[in-house]
């Protein structure tokens, strides 16, 4: 048969990691796997990436993406230019002409997929995301094909391995969250602006995308409760520590008894028994409860250069699959392309336990002001310690409460803040078993 | 289009699972997936399962496995019956007719993979073996389909829920292995006859399948070096976690340099660190160091109804696609089916650190005797220890290694065992880096 072009735009670190992957298993593919893919153009506006790069002879280089479009002989568009301007332009294009995309964008994905998945059915072609979520973690296509036989009923996932780099070094070193960043920095874990990371907002865009693959209808990430981890002190990690829990930041995808999604990102202390306690550093992992295969853990890198590009690559061959098998639309994401939204539980009714650490002067009557306000908002309180403050005006009162409704414990401590012994911002972490 | 007609061989514990999660799963499945799959038919000897079962209206129960292979509209067989004699005959005999099959019959994949995938060609069909290997754990199809990217350098698994249940409960409650294996058959973890999976035999027959999936040629199962966990002692466990390690029985499948394989299955010491060392119970792990994609675990329940039916209607679905898109042989296993062998490197290559017990009579010039022996053979010791025994005439002499090749240290212990200190079995155990 023909051969399979492969057009690739945006040349930079994962975008050269597909370069050198596709260098390196191309004979498989081709030989072995009788896909005969070829990487025929690759665009980027950066010019002096292409130099750096093993582009095989006959790759055309342009800065252009519409090279891309315009040739005919490219069936697979490769998105690798990130955001949802000109990448989210370039692929709907590129579906308008029935040309199958591949995309590392979860921001397109998680933002844009009912419009995405709609112009490719209209295409004809179909859009696959593995690199978006866990990097070279086989995760979407177990999502979407390895555990479609099950009601997936709880996922627990660590997957910004940023925030993960931070809370490590946090707990392992004793760094502060800005020395633990400037570390990330330095060793290329964190981006000069860190925001999306620590704010969570990367780890949403992956929740929402695996909570619509997961349950059948769309997620909009806009609607989704998200707290990051800068608000994240050495004290709590280390309180945490001593109260054998460990501080990670979590994306949650509950589904509820009557049908509502329970969906989230923010930290969350687990267990130190947890299986996702010991994953550390840049490492991705995500637990999943499903009603027929139980519990499942996949874990791995969920960023960098060639993780990223294994999952982009695996996309390549799984599209090519299509392609030579005639079935360019096998996997059919119409049932998230849809309108179909899920019911999502807000917030303040949400269930869980909690970990508190009100800011107090150091006086009697303290604790009894703190326990009446938990008794009066039907919450229990699990334990309860005044600790040692290292600051001369206050000293930290740690207080774990057994299961309760987040409405009833920010009404707590909304009363508890405006008590005159308070001194500081009261922390809030969720406890998640 | 037309009903895709599944016609199940064998009603026991997977097979019940299976009737059970596509009555669950059956709307999901037509209406948002659009694939029209229907139970038609469902053979068993025994008829008596039929009614412990939710057999759907309208699907037909008989003795004959016949009336399935007879029925035009069953297009996909599911084989649940085990073994290579009748279930080989069934599978053969369905592909030449060109009926799909989907099975989680590890050792027919395992000694019979070629022939299998050779008349799967010769029919236009496929065979789908998710549930041969980790039960639940989507793992056939990472290998096939999500790390097809990589040069998948490194796989360490535990894949036999039966053996690992016994070394957790020997190591965490002091069980010996004989009240571990009635504690595992009590909780019907263990089959009456357990002599498959303690031998190491379950385990080798998933080792070769994902050998030869890993690595794109047929790595037959009766070429493997196989030892099972029945020599494990208490004692071994006792001394392995005093050093900071857990034994596991282990399948380990290592590219060479040469590229040979080393493929094989024994029981092996993992430091308490390493992410394996923490899989326990039932559970099982594969644990891969793949190129790009860099370490993956893929972790879940390796055994089971429920979690085995998962597997075997994620085929059932996968299948499905492949249909309605008008492509039944969309991912070839011919590379697998081809009489492509990989040369396998001798397990007296092998190098590694080992761990040795000697039993021996407690007098001076023992250890001695010991450590000249290693000398001669040029392997150098990292610690040996005698420790007080608990038997009346000897005494425990533990011996790490640091690396060494295989040949040397048998030709070391062969040495000591024929010296006349020497009072019972010298048990050797490989440590895992």
């Amino acid at each position: 048969m023909d051969e399979i072009g492969i057009g690739l735009v945006g040349a930079g670190v994962v975008g050269g990691g597909v370069v050198k992957v596709l260098g390196a298993q191309g004979r498989f593919f081709r030989d072995d796997l009788r896909l005969p893919v070829c990487l025929l153009r690759i665009a980027d506006t950066n010019a002096a990436r292409f130099s750096a790069l093993p582009v095989p002879e006959g790759t055309v280089c342009s800065a252009n993406a519409d090279d891309i479009l315009g040739d005919q002989r490219v069936k697979i568009v490769v998105e690798l230019v990130g955001g949802t301007g000109f990448a989210r332009t370039l692929v709907l294009e590129a579906l308008r002409r029935g040309k199958h995309v591949v995309t590392a964008n979860k921001k397109l994905v998680a933002e844009h997929g009912p419009e995405l998945f709609a112009a490719a059915e209209a295409g004809g072609a179909s859009v696959y995301f593995e690199a978006a979520v866990g990097g070279g973690i086989p995760l979407i296509k177990s999502l979407r094909e390895g555990l479609i036989a099950n009601d997936i009923e709880s996922i627990k996932a660590i997957i910004n391995g940023t925030c993960n780099y931070i809370l490590t070094q946090m707990a392992a070193r004793g760094k502060s969250f800005d020395a633990a960043l400037l570390d990330a920095q330095r060793r290329g874990y964190a981006e000069a602006d860190p925001t999306l990371d620590v704010s969570g907002g990367d780890s949403g865009h992956k929740v929402a995308i695996m909570a619509s693959l997961a349950h059948g209808g769309y997620v909009p990430f806009a609607s989704l409760p998200i707290e990051g981890i800068t608000a994240i002190t050495e004290e709590d990690i280390t309180f945490a520590r001593d109260l054998g829990y460990t501080i990670k930041l979590l994306g949650i995808i509950n589904a509820c008894a009557d049908g509502r999604l329970d969906v989230r990102v923010h930290p969350a202390m687990l267990h130190a028994d947890h299986i996702l306690a010991s994953v550390n550093d840049v490492f991705n992992a995500v637990w999943l409860r499903c009603d027929a295969a139980g519990t499942i853990l996949l874990y791995g890198r969920g960023a960098g250069e060639m993780p990223t590009a294994s999952a982009v690559v695996s996309d390549i061959v799984d599209c090519s699959r299509d392609i030579v098998a005639g079935a360019p639309r096998r996997v059919s994401m119409d049932y998230y392309g849809s309108e179909r939204r899920i019911p999502l539980m807000p917030m303040d009714e949400i269930r869980t336990r909690y970990y508190l650490r009100f800011a107090v002067v150091d006086r009697p009557g303290v604790l009894a002001g703190i326990t009446s306000a938990f008794g009066r908002h039907d919450i229990s309180i699990a334990s309860i310690v005044q600790k040692e403050g290292s600051a001369p005006d206050y000293v930290p009162v740690i207080l774990l409460t057994h299961e309760a409704c987040e409405r009833n414990v920010n009404a707590a401590i909304a009363e508890i803040d405006g008590m005159d012994f308070v001194r500081g911002r009261t922390q809030l972490i969720r406890i998640e078993e």
